[in-house]
């Protein structure tokens, strides 16, 4: 019999997607960015003075809050840092969802939301999108008695975004916390940032992995109402963030201009192979991430195995719904 | 009312030791190391290839498990590493303790241990140490029934060790998990390691922030069973160390010869510091750690806010059974 409680011998865990080592495979999988991190990033790793490396790190992350909050137009004291936003989901479970209680969330989604829950030994609530996956003003009601629901904006692997008013009806009637995560905003239309600002319950989450061409680094960043940010910083480790991911994130916050000179080029591509794909016959959803998720006119599963066998790791989901599609990280033209 | 559930709501959260910004304070409150990290550390950042980070790490940081297995004698199969060994510690009790069940630890001993008990809603079983701050063979009594049982050896912050027969009675009598938190190891006598294949129910942590001086990259890391391993690793954010910390990490342990020197320096300017303190009517008690804890003549309270006045930050906890003690870092011997 294991050690481990019945909560976690139960479940399989989450499997994150393949990371080959070594082999000259092109990477389209895990929504990387191909483009290198921000020149001031190489600057500062190579200006870092790795002696200091003997003392803690400043526990809040200040500096990346600081840079963060300048951002994104809100106070430092609304902003807590994660190691990775994986770190942050984590830590939004175990702030806000007991063992027994509901944890809501769209569905499909991002497949580590059911994972966190079934971590927690909470109950999943999933909210089922609409046959196009879309999700409706009133799905606050599908998560009802929930005390957490898991939104993300610009969803994956879906690609898809939702309208902010159908999100605002959310926040205003759901009880619980209504967490945004918007890992991939860079690459869309608009951002619910203000919605911290509009009501109590929302938290909306970044990452630095995808626009920000830091993966590697693990730097997620939430922002909510002090009050929220208090109870969660009870919660995460006292030095989640490390001192070499402060440096290299506030350096990459401080240089915006070039990430989003990035995500621009990103745009285009996605335009440019949403366009050839369909010319194929793909049938492609509209995408305002750095990946598109599209339905091929032969099985899924075997176009998938094909492109690997030719060099190229897209990633395929064996899941309802979406078994039919594979979804392709956006790279540079050349490597597509 | 606030969101998050009452298990959080009602806690204060743990306080990590001050990290003092730009004061020109000698720091011996949160045992760092004196000594700055290997040279292999900083040339392994400065070969660092930064346009790299737009890619995710490996997520079982397997260059730090294959390094640690050698250092250790054990399968690298037997090897998990946490984005510093607070993240094992919150890995054991969400991987073995569930809301409601009893996790016990040795009382004095790092203070964190309780914090992360009330943060996973289990129930503390304090296992009180005897008036030398000894555990005794059957203290596995007193743990009974918890899931699992936390001990720092050598204990913080009191500095001394255990005797090894009295684990192992521990190890055989104790249902659940014992957890063995081997911080200070490297400062000490003798260590646990070859327990991890002698008993199924033993977890050994250690930690690359004091002996190696590497508390600002966050690197810890546990050695189990391969089928505890297996449930933890459910457990972990999927990249929860960081490329850069990978990379460092590997270079210290497969340095381990220079962190061993710094070790031996560390220990000579203890026992020097000991007896000085003696000397001038200290109650120094034996450490097998990179700190000394003492009982001045006078109020400890009232030394330590003297001492941070002259520029000197030792540790002060106000509480049962230590609040007449005060824990200083063994720092350079001209720092001291």
């Amino acid at each position: 019999m294991p050690y481990s409680r019945e909560a976690i011998s139960r479940i399989a865990g989450y499997v994150p997607g393949e990371q080959p080592q070594g082999q000259p495979l092109i990477k389209l999988n895990t929504n990387e960015n191909p483009y290198p991190p921000s020149p001031k990033v190489i600057e500062a790793i190579r200006n870092f003075d790795a002696s200091r490396l003997r003392l803690y790190s400043e526990p809040s992350a200040r500096m990346v809050r600081e840079a963060a909050a300048k951002v994104y137009g809100v106070d430092a004291g609304q902003v807590i840092c994660g190691n990775g936003s994986d770190d942050l989901l984590t830590i939004a479970l175990r702030t806000f969802v007991g063992e027994g209680e509901k944890c809501a969330f769209t569905e499909p989604s991002y497949s580590l939301y059911p994972v966190l829950a079934d971590l927690q030994g909470a109950v999943r609530q999933p909210v089922e999108l609409d046959e196009s996956f879309g999700l409706a003003a009133d799905a606050w009601k599908q998560a009802a008695d929930a005390r957490l629901f898991l939104i993300a904006r610009p969803n994956a692997p879906t690609g898809n975004s939702f309208p902010i008013e159908n999100i605002r009806s959310i926040c205003r009637n759901f009880k619980g916390i209504v967490w945004i995560d918007e890992a991939y905003v860079d690459f869309a239309e608009d951002n619910c940032m203000s919605l911290v600002n509009e009501f109590p319950n929302v938290v909306v989450s970044r990452t630095m992995s995808k626009s920000y061409s830091l993966a590697g680094i693990r730097l997620g960043i939430a922002v909510s109402s002090k009050e929220n940010i208090f109870e969660m910083n009870k919660v995460k480790d006292s030095y989640n963030v490390d001192m070499v991911a402060q440096y290299v994130g506030a350096a990459a916050l401080n240089d915006s201009e070039y990430m989003r000179a990035n995500a621009v080029k990103i745009r285009e591509t996605r335009q440019w192979l949403s366009k050839e794909l369909t010319a194929i016959g793909f049938n492609v959803l509209p995408s305002e991430t750095n990946f598109i998720f599209a339905q091929p006119k032969h099985d899924a599963e075997m176009v998938f195995k094909t492109l690997k066998e030719r060099g190229f790791l897209v990633r395929y989901f064996k899941l309802p719904r979406i078994s039919q599609f594979i979804r392709i990280t956006i790279g540079k033209r050349e490597d597509i």
